[in-house]
Order: C-alpha cells, then structure tokens, then sequence
C-alpha cells in the first residue's frame, strides 16, 4: 500500500459535475488499495472573483484580510469534494490548511510553509479516510490564516507529498504534460514521458507555465516526483524526477519561450569597481527583480550594462536608474518593452557547445537577430524582438528534433 | 466608553456597495469613543447558494462538510467589512468564529455555543481595532467548524455581547423593528418601541419571524439588551430588554401568526394511563418536534388527542402513528395540513380572562371557526382555517388597538 498525493487545479473542479468526476478519479486510486491524500484548488475563477470583490471595496486590499478571503475558495472545493466521495460510500473528510497541519511564516498573500504537522492528516489516513486538503493555505504559529502565493496549491501538494513521504505527487489539471514546445505555437510539440527536476525548474523559469518553479525546487529538495497530466483523461502525463535515464538526458528536451520581457541598457558607463552594485543596489531595495544582466567587454574604460525586468516592472526600474546614470557619469540609458526570450534546455547540452552553435545558426537563418545572450550549464537562452519568438520556437524546436522528447 | 456589540444580516451586506455603507455605521460608532465589535451574516442569498451547490453533489450532504462550507460565507464578508473599514482610514481586524474563541460542541449544522473565549477580542479591542467576527460559526474542543444552525448569527451576537460583557446587542437587518403585527398584513401595524425578552420570545415561538427564539432566550439569561433596527435608516427601531416599564407591560403587545400548522387527531382512544406515552414517544424518538397537544375531556372512557406539527412533518408523523392507533384500539386518525394559529402576546394578559374573552369574541363575530386553543402566561393561540389568518390578524389588531403598541 502507497501513499499517493493528487492536486487538482482550478479547471477540473470548476462546477459540481466536475468535483464529482474528481471524486471518481480518486475513488479509483482507493480502490486500487493506495492511501490518497487530494489537494484541491479553488472552484474555475473563485480566486479571481473574490480578488474583483475586493477590488470593489479597496483598492489596496490589506494582506492579512485578502488571506482570509482567498482561502475560502479552496476550503468551498475541500467540502464537496468530501460530499462527493461520502456520496459514493467512500470515507472522506476535508482539512483546512490549518487543520492539515500546514504551518507557514507571516507573510500574508505568499507565505512559505515552515512545517508540516501530520498528526491529523496521519490519524484520518489510518481510519481509512480519504483525506481532502484545501491547497493555497495555511496557518500561521498564531493562528492567522495566510495563503502561499501563484501555484500556492502545488506548493501545497509537494509539501503533503514530502512531510508524508508519498510515493508520487499527481498534479491533474487541464494539462496533460510537459512539451518539447508550447503545442499552441508548434502544432507537432511532443509530450515527454519524464523531465529531470533540473531541466523543469530551467523550463519553469524560462516561460513554461504550467508550474510555478517553487513546487519544483521542493520536489527536488525533497526527492518527491511529480507526475504532470490531465483530469480529463487517463494519458499517463510527464513524470519530474531526479533518476531520468543517462540516454535522456542527452538530448534538447524543450523550447520555452516567455514574452514579458523589457530591457535597459545603461550606456557608455566609466568601467570602474562599484559600478554594477550603484545600479543593482538601488533596484533591488525598490523591490524591483532583474533577471538577465549582460555587461559588454570595456572599450577604452567605457562599457554598457544591460539587464532586462518584467514588462510592468520597466517604468519603475528607469525611475529608480535615471538618476544612478547621471551619478555614475553613464552617456544614455536606453530600454525597449518589446522583446521576448527563447531558451532551448536539456541537461545534454552540459559541456556541449555545438549546442550553442547550432541554436544561433539556426536564428541567423531565419533572419532573427539575437538581442543578448544568456546561458546556465544546462540552457541557452537568446533574447529578440517579440515578433519574432514564436518563429523562433518553431526553428528550433524543427532544428533540434532529433534530440526533443 | 461603552462595549456595543453590532450584528448585520445578510440583506444588509449583499453587495460590496452595501458593505461600505456598514463600514461608515460601524466608523460612526467609533467616532463616538465605543469599543465596537461586529458580527456579520453571509452576504445576500450566499448561504442558500452554497446549499444548492452541495445539492448538485449530494442528496445527503454530511453535516460536517456542509459546515465546512457554509462558514464560508461569513468569512467572505468578515474579510470585507474589515477591508472597508481599513480603506477608511480604522483599524480592524476579522476574525473567524475560531479565532473569536466561539467553542460549540460537536453538533454539526446545530451546534450549540459552550463558551466563548475572549483573549484575542479583547487583544484587538485594546489595540484600538474595531473587530469583525463571522457569525454564525464556532469551533469544537477538536478544532472542527461548525454553524449554530438557524438564526446562528444572532446567536453568535447575543453570546459575544454577554461574554464581554457588552452595553447592548445591536441587530441591523432590513427590518427595522417589532411591530404590532406584521406590516404586510396590517398597514397600519406600529412599531414598538420597547418588547420584554419574554414577549418577544412568545411572538418568536408563535410566528414572529425577525428573531429566532434561541438568540433571545440567551440575551435573556445574560440580561443583554437587543436593538433590532435597520441598517438602511437611523431609526431607533425596537428595544428587546427586561426592563420594560409597569405601564407597558399591562397591554397586548403584537399579534402574531404562523401559516405552517398541521393538525393529526387520533379519534377514539380509550382513556386509560400510557396513551400519551404511547403515541409521544415514538414521535421524539423519529425526530418529529410535536407543537401543541390537546386531549379533549373523556367521555365514555373514550377520548380524542389532537397534536399540531409543521406541514412537512405531517406525513412522517402520520407514518409513525398509524401503527401506534391500531395498537392502542384509536378508532380513527384526522389529519389537516390547511391550517394556521393566530396569537396575541402581552404580559398585560396575565391573570386578565377578560383577553381570551375579546378574542374569541372578537374571532366569532368574524366567522372564524376555532379548531384548538392553546395559551401560556403571557398569550392566548387559536388555530384555525389557514384561509382566515390573516382576516383574524387585522380584526384582532382591531380590537386590541387601545392596548397594543
């Protein structure tokens, strides 16, 4: 007998036709003789109309109190879902997140989980329960109900599935799996059988949605693999993990792609020490986060530092640059909203440059001009105009077919 | 600086317009310089849609699930009210009917309240916040929600009011006080300016449906005033208090009424001892809550017993005491689910005959027919055609005119 973790998304319990075909899903594994515990999610758009409600009232609504409106809309979910399984003569019992033990920090709207208390979880288990937990929540050491934040629910799942030792998180929702590219943009995209955790966070982070990096990063630390399919259907989805086979992971196993991209080059700065602090320093404390940063090779003592923010972060990050560029003596600054990045990853292309090489031969063919350049030892990542990402998916995901999937 | 305990049903909150407007009543009263705790209902229909929403899952929700989900509702606009009340510049703070320190016992859907612990309100209150507590939940010994079952917020106020030792209990809804007899059926019903708890519990029992009897029973062991007002206007509204004046309390105070009345007769029952038995306790033990019983005088040794229950209790009742008739040698059984009661109410009828008299009177010059007569202390019931109602409504209003109000 395993123990077996499932989360639900948003989708598959939008209506009570759907939480009762749920409830047969889950009925099924307890059939099979696994011990499940289901972390479910709020109800199709619940979240995002109770965020418009408050919008009515304020329109800054207070951490602590969006906490305690938002964590209804999973705890609506927790119960029918409960109904649902009694319905069906099978022994189910809904938990908050404080009741589930899920302890967190006080950080209203994203607070990071602390510990799991599996004392209640554990006893409903060996009564035989099924046990449904709502996701996205948890309970501060003062008793102050917090939500964890975008992908909170996965975050959820993966914390149950480590602090349980679970054999497997199943992540069901209107996804099937993880692609060797977005099958929006490239029709023939493959579904992979199994992704390391490594790759996943690399995709994750460079533009695939389908998780949010943090489930990731946990599984990881905690060695929990997460299958990746849908609730609508019994394909066998994409399994995470850490033991993806040696010949996997010789290959290009996906294209992401990610279009809120914004750039700012600091132009014509005296290359001196301290430069690069007197510019991230301030953006950091304005709260404003950076990803890529490039600095071009000196000439003549004079360099330009690029990094590139979110789209609806840009405006800010000039506000805090403008006046560090004429303390620091910079000729420009200049910034462009309109880009996007594309990224192949694959753990095969570690210590591989004809990666590289073939990924920006294959841009300079289809006249794409590549904008910056970044990489990880597992990713290749070059930035351009937005116009032109999706043709450059579908290059490369063609380029690298041999190796994708 | 006084304690004042505010409760606002759900007509009062419906919308986020509405809430604010709560918000800037609630403020008011703490311009004034009072330590203001709040309770409010679900907003609008909330409640009845999260029951419709367990019924398309289950015939038969289980009582614990169907707490889980419908405390839901208090929540939302705990959280609401709270961020209203912030946006205008107050400190506030929501609390759930567990973080209120609201203990009941395990009763799911009727929980009862077993204690309230006020530690954490009385925290907040000396911080300065205004408090808002979601009625109509607590929490059990064993960290499980539960609802208090019909009129629960009520309850919630009265029991908060009393256990911190509040000046008064303020209950805002859309009506906006006690009347004289329902408006709708008698235009020109006043509204009382004060009620005794044990009136106002007599008009609750017989038909008033603006308070259940279970909030007032509280307020009157606690000795904790209730204002029932409207939120929508600045009427003073009805004082629900024990101190009523000697003046007031020689008068009829409001006639009341009650269409959901059905009426079993068991005809013929020998009269000898057990036969009350016989046929009362099978009724308490299928759960059927029997409203008033009449024996009629033995004549012949033979006797008929007529009990009234509500209409949808009619046929499980029946099914119970059909085969009790047969067993007891009863040589019929009536049965009539057409039927009202009519009560006049009034501590100004104890040991006054002459009530009943003009009552009855006042019934037989109207053609109404009485089937049962009941009466305690403080009111006189007649049950009768549900047809008549409300025609002996507004004669008896009439005839009480003098005295009423």
């Amino acid at each position: 007998m395993a123990l077996i973790v499932q989360k639900y998304g948003g989708t598959s319990v939008a209506s009570a036709e759907r939480v009762k075909a749920v409830a047969k899903r889950v009925a099924r594994l307890h059939d099979a003789g696994d011990q499940v515990v289901v972390v479910v999610s709020a109800m199709g758009d619940t979240t995002d109309e109770l965020i418009a409600l408050a919008g009515q009232i304020t329109k800054q609504p207070p951490p602590r109190e969006m906490d305690v409106l938002l964590s209804t809309g999973e705890l609506v979910t927790s119960a029918l879902l409960a109904m649902a399984l009694k319905d069906a003569g099978y022994e189910a019992i809904s938990l908050s997140g404080a009741q589930a033990g899920i302890k967190t920090d006080a950080t209203f709207r994203k607070a990071r989980i602390s510990a799991v208390e599996t004392r209640r979880i554990q006893k409903e288990l060996e009564s035989g329960c099924i046990v449904i937990v709502a996701g996205f929540q948890g309970i501060t050491d003062d008793n102050e109900v917090t939500t964890l934040g975008r992908g909170g629910s996965d975050t959820s799942a993966v914390a149950l599935a480590a602090a349980l030792g679970a054999k497997v998180c199943e992540r069901l929702t209107d996804t099937d799996g993880i692609y060797s590219a977005d099958p929006r943009v490239v029709p023939d995209a493959k579904r992979l059988k199994e992704i390391g955790y490594d790759e996943m966070l690399e995709l994750a982070t460079y533009g695939n949605k389908v998780m949010q990096p943090r489930a990731i990063e946990l599984a990881e630390l905690y060695n929990i693999p997460i299958r990746v399919a849908s609730s609508f259907n019994d394909n066998p989805g994409t399994l995470i993990h850490g033991g993806v086979s040696m010949e996997v992971r010789n290959k290009v196993r996906s294209v992401a792609y990610d279009l809120d991209v914004a750039k700012i080059t600091v132009v014509g700065v005296p290359d001196k020490p301290g430069i690069a602090a007197a510019i991230f320093v301030p953006l950091a404390k304005a709260g404003i986060s950076v990803d890529t940063i490039v600095q071009n090779a000196s000439v003549n003592k004079v360099t330009d530092l690029t990094f590139t923010v979110t789209r609806d972060q840009m405006q800010d990050a000039l506000k805090v640059i403008k006046p560090v560029a004429k303390q620091i003596h910079a000729r420009d600054i200049a910034s462009d909203s309109k880009l996007g990045k594309v990224s192949i990853v694959g753990t095969g292309m570690q210590n591989s440059p004809g990666f590289a090489a073939r990924m920006f031969a294959t841009l300079s063919e289809n006249g794409i001009n590549i904008e910056l350049i970044t990489t990880s030892e597992i990713r290749i990542t070059c930035i351009m105009d937005e116009a032109k990402v999706k043709e450059a998916v579908r290059a490369l995901h063609k380029a690298f077919e041999v190796e994708l999937g």
